[in-house]
């Protein structure tokens, strides 16, 4: 199979790299993430059949410089805006979905740095980022209280678990979030993976999105000194903190969207180049058969939507994000707005063209080696992170009364 | 009920009025749009109940100025861009898609005297358009044989008739098709409904769109001078001249999206005011009743992908039509994909908000004084202009191998 | 137009009168219902388009026989089973939906007569449906306390209103619900519609089924003998006397199934017998068209199965019907989900193939001659009776957790 | 996980064991079916990820008696009705739809045998089938010349190969086509799978249905005795012998049907007993949540038209098949329509369940040890057997004109 990212952008405009104020002396990043993805491409398969932790790709993505992308130039990064990082993110998608994942979830964490973080941690931690080409993962989830922190001497002591941390097994640091009794409320920090006491547990079994390193983290007697909190329990959120939120919804999306471009790229190579007509359909080839060419129209009115809304919304992100302090919580909830129709669209087009496919290329393209089930899968296992129908809930709502999205977690 | 335009703005980001370089002197266009479509708001469900010819508010569109908002400011128009003259059209089709029908047609002859026409009847007929404000119908239809032109001195002498003449009834002047037997083609002219030998007859009876004054035009002996005639017979299309039926699919995809904006505001007024909410609910108003938040948000997702889509295609209609000339096949082409896919989402939009609407607002909602079928009846009756499933084809087409679609008068 | 009813049994086997033991030495009332419906069918198009009371159709249906086709032969009536008199409403629906209902709720009375009156009761006005050829009408809606009993000599004093009262103008005899203060809950009885101090308004305006006569009934001190009392204030509902509801529920089912039957027929003459092929199809016919074929095909799976489960539905509450006071709430509640499922897809039927028919049959066919908005503007109207999302989530709980509906006048 | 089979029949009737004239002195065979299914349900899990030949699980089968369930009592089987062997397929199919298609496949090559063969071929096979206990596989497709026979003393030698043999991999003997050029036509005939020359190729490689047996067969001059060649090279096809085709086609729609019940049955145990409220639904169960009660609701108006159509189909085909050289070609062709509307509705049941049934579990029901993707990826696979779009074409083409469907492989 060809490698989907050389096909599409004959005809899906939206990965064109985009000229503008954050393009930077460096080398385009989507060109790089573009000749990554064509390279992750070439075991994406086997991979997926085999799960586990991609030491090898993650040492791929680590060699591009894409770590860097999305830190400010003050800090040593790229100065990516958040609309190009989230098309990297969806350029690798079309390629391996896991991997963009992990590459999409490092750079929210480093978003946090930004949103929660003083300008010396800030400083401190992104320098550090782009010097050492650390590997960042996700343990932060408010919603779960297992995880407890208790004043110690310097800082915090943590005792608990994180499940589901993405990106957490070969990582370098973690963000986390504590349960902090006192204030019943949670506390946000960040910590070295291989601190004392830490300890991550590959024990993710899903039946797609095999490589995320989505593991378990354990933390017993964990110091987490005063200079790594980003967030103090019962610090009020304002509006430029939970844009974190947004951005991990834009990750999602974005992902979402590359899955459904990879998907449509190798049917479309498919059909085109593999698929035989339909014995009573009487034409010569399958691209000819109108029942195809009319599924084929259906599919793109799935698929374009979701793309123009989602590059909306991350141009939309790129402008709140860079307000800084500024931004008000009408802004932040309009955002909300934006990405939630772009993620509904994602959501659909991924998971209907994931399935749908099929009926474009027929019994043959069942065959493992196509490993054409994986767009469904991967699809059907992420777009399952918050449900669906609260985002629909939430558009209802925006459009019945004007009211804005609570921020939290997932909205 | 409030007039929806007043409503709209609040949410839908899409008729804010654009700032940029086709700003005039003159009065915001969107503005006057909006003002005029308020007043035609209040008579909207009468008129939609009587049908016939609205000579009053007729009357109130050329008194607005709008005719001429398309006219370059050489030829003394207002030099508005098409796509804020396509935005007119939606906004008027939010209160009455009928006139919002007649209008823009009157736009799409101006277009065609501009892609047709030499400089010197561009000059000519444009002026005389302004200064006389004149309302311009619609008899051209290459598809039709049954209106021939023959050879006559001056010109070519014009007889038979022409069905569905939009905007026909009340013109001032026609744009015309006629077939030419020696060339075996059509030429294209245009003459003032007054002729002689002309005469429009009265008899569109459609279930929906009753006032867009579509009738039947019949020509005895009618002489076109020369001096008119804007394409002769058996003239090559250009790429330029061929983007006259993208206006017009642009037309109607904004006319489609205005009834489907009108359609949800008025759902979403009637749900806010007057609604109740159902005993099994338990909520205290029906807006709370999750099931309807629910819908309302799926609604929300037929409609901002069309407004969208529609907006990118009417951006790159004034793009491309501005290239003049220079317009090449592949940027007709891909012009027409934009199009399609714009259309297509919009129809979709158009006929399922306005059917599904009564999810939303219940048996009460049906009496007639509200008037809520229009938008359902209204749209379809306008979607059928051309089969929707040849432009799945065409998308699927596109998507499969690039091919472009074949220009004509409906692609 | 060809009568619908004339080229559906071709096709579909739904209509075929069932043989069985609700036969009677009478004409078979199918065709009785068949040959009326081709007689409505030649005047449905104008009298909806004119709305109001159909006196001289009404009087059709009554010399028809029809009324009588429910009522057991102890009591004089045809004996039909009520999955025939629901064949017979859907039979007339295909023709004209407005008196199709006017005919079913003329019948749900009947059912109401023996589901709450005693014997005596049942004698007495059944024989006199039968031998006075009287019409029913509906004044019974528990939810609306707007109509109330209080005490008098000899039965109760009624006072107030009931609204939307299906077929009220122009009965003989009406089926009451009247709120009583002193048992907090409503008693139901029946009353001649020309009692003293009863007065029906003509007031029904709503854009579809217009000739449902459905009025305002006033009343002012009308005595309600204590005789026509068919269930006591505050006497508890038995499984057997909730079927009421069910019965309802069928005749609607069974008019949304008539009207996509009869909008399918109608589509279907149209497309073979005046539709002209698109000029891009490249084929000889409309019905050619593998995109219009396809579409036949995605409604026939739309229609079909309705049918088959309103018919499963319909015998389901024959046998419910027929056992009397041993009905139990199992069986009271797996008939309401029988119900429940039929009437979602027969509302879905109704209301997709009433709308989409006309990607079928194309622009021409929106001529008001036609009259083929009709079947949207009935279907969407009647279906709002109840919120569909509540049938839905009946069933969900159903399928979850084997909860059955709480009876109640919707369920 | 329970096994669903356990379930079902709770709220599902339609697995109820049909009284009538098929039942036979011998166990009940859905009675058996139901045990056999709980017995594959403990290993289908590790099974389907394992895939390759179920050698103990077919010998389970075996030892079940139900391969002679279809064989008439005549020669020594248990002689189910077509109706109840396919609501057999089904039950399988709910725990492990590989195995089911193995099941399926077998019987209907004993259903080739009565359609083919003369007396005395049925009475041979069939009950050498009984008394031995013989699975049968599939290598007949008319379509595929790449097999040949040509003349030889006794019979005629086959050379060239089949592939997607469905069951041929651990098969006894074998239903074969072969291209025979004289006469331009296919032979059809049984072999034994061991006989010379005949070599079985275990090469199915999908991503679903992993466990079906679909083999490879390859022949190097094996002769064909006459006396095992059921349909001469050229002799024509009559109404029987093409019900063959739809044997097939209902086996297929049991398959996908029994896939859409196991897939139903484990996402309600699921929701009920393991997954969690959403923070935001404001509800103390996942049960409770009025979305997830929706969303079953309307996966229940999925999953019982297919039901109820695919059992109407289930007792045509039994009544049409004991027809025998009575059937006509329009009970022929009216059976394929009914099988098609089933076929059709069964393939969108599977496959959206299969995939829709994760909004109502979310994402920790992603973990493979639940195994719920397999529903999606064998319904994925088993559905592309012949594209979908044509079987809504024939049901077009009949809605349209009555025109029945060519009887074929397919149809």
């Amino acid at each position: 199979m060809n490698a989907p990212e050389s096909v599409l952008p004959n005809i899906l405009p939206l990965a064109a790299p985009p000229a503008g104020p954050q393009a930077t002396p460096r080398a385009d990043p989507l060109a790089v993430a573009a000749a990554l993805a064509a390279e992750l491409a070439t075991t994406a398969i086997e991979r997926d059949a085999a799960g586990g932790h991609a030491r090898h790709e993650r040492q791929l993505i680590r060699a591009s410089g894409l770590l860097a992308m999305s830190i400010p130039t003050d800090f040593g990064g790229h100065g990516a805006g958040w609309d190009t990082t989230l098309q990297a993110v969806r350029i690798l998608a079309r390629a391996d979905s896991a991997l963009a994942h992990v590459f999409g979830f490092h750079h929210l964490q480093l978003a946090g740095i930004q949103l929660y973080g003083t300008q010396q941690q800030q400083r401190h931690l992104l320098h550090a980022s782009v010097d050492d080409g650390l590997f960042w993962g996700n343990a932060l989830n408010p919603l779960d209280r297992r995880l407890v922190a208790t004043d110690a001497k310097g800082g915090f002591l943590l005792d608990g678990i994180k499940s589901f941390a993405s990106g957490s097994v070969g990582s370098d640091w973690l963000t986390i979030s504590a349960w902090y009794e006192p204030t019943q409320a949670p506390l946000i920090g960040v910590l070295p993976t291989g601190a004392d006491g830490v300890d991550v547990r590959a024990d993710w079994d899903a039946f797609g999105q095999k490589q995320t390193d989505s593991g378990t983290v354990q933390f017993h007697n964990t110091l987490l000194p005063i200079g790594l909190v980003l967030q103090q329990p019962g610090q009020p959120a304002t509006p430029l903190s939970t844009v974190r939120s947004q951005v991990a919804q834009l990750i999602m999306t974005n992902l979402y969207l590359g899955i459904a471009e990879g998907a449509f790229a190798a049917a479309r190579d498919y059909t085109v180049g593999e698929a035989r007509p339909w014995f009573a359909a009487g034409v010569a080839t399958a691209a000819d058969d109108p029942f195809i060419q009319h599924r084929y129209g259906e599919l793109w009115t799935l698929l374009r939507p979701a793309v123009v809304l989602a590059d909306h919304a991350g141009r939309e992100l790129e402008r709140v994000f860079r307000r800084g302090h500024d931004v008000t919580a009408r802004e932040r909830g309009e955002l909300a707005i934006a990405g939630a129709e772009a993620k509904v669209l994602a959501h659909r087009a991924a998971i209907e063209i994931g399935s749908q496919l099929f009926e474009l290329t027929g019994a043959r393209s069942t065959s493992a080696r196509f490993g054409f089930d994986r767009y469904w899968r991967n699809a059907r296992v992420h777009t399952l992170h918050d449900p669906v129908d609260y985002k629909y809930r939430d558009l209802g709502r925006y459009a019945l009364s004007g009211t804005l999205p609570e921020p939290g977690p997932y909205s």
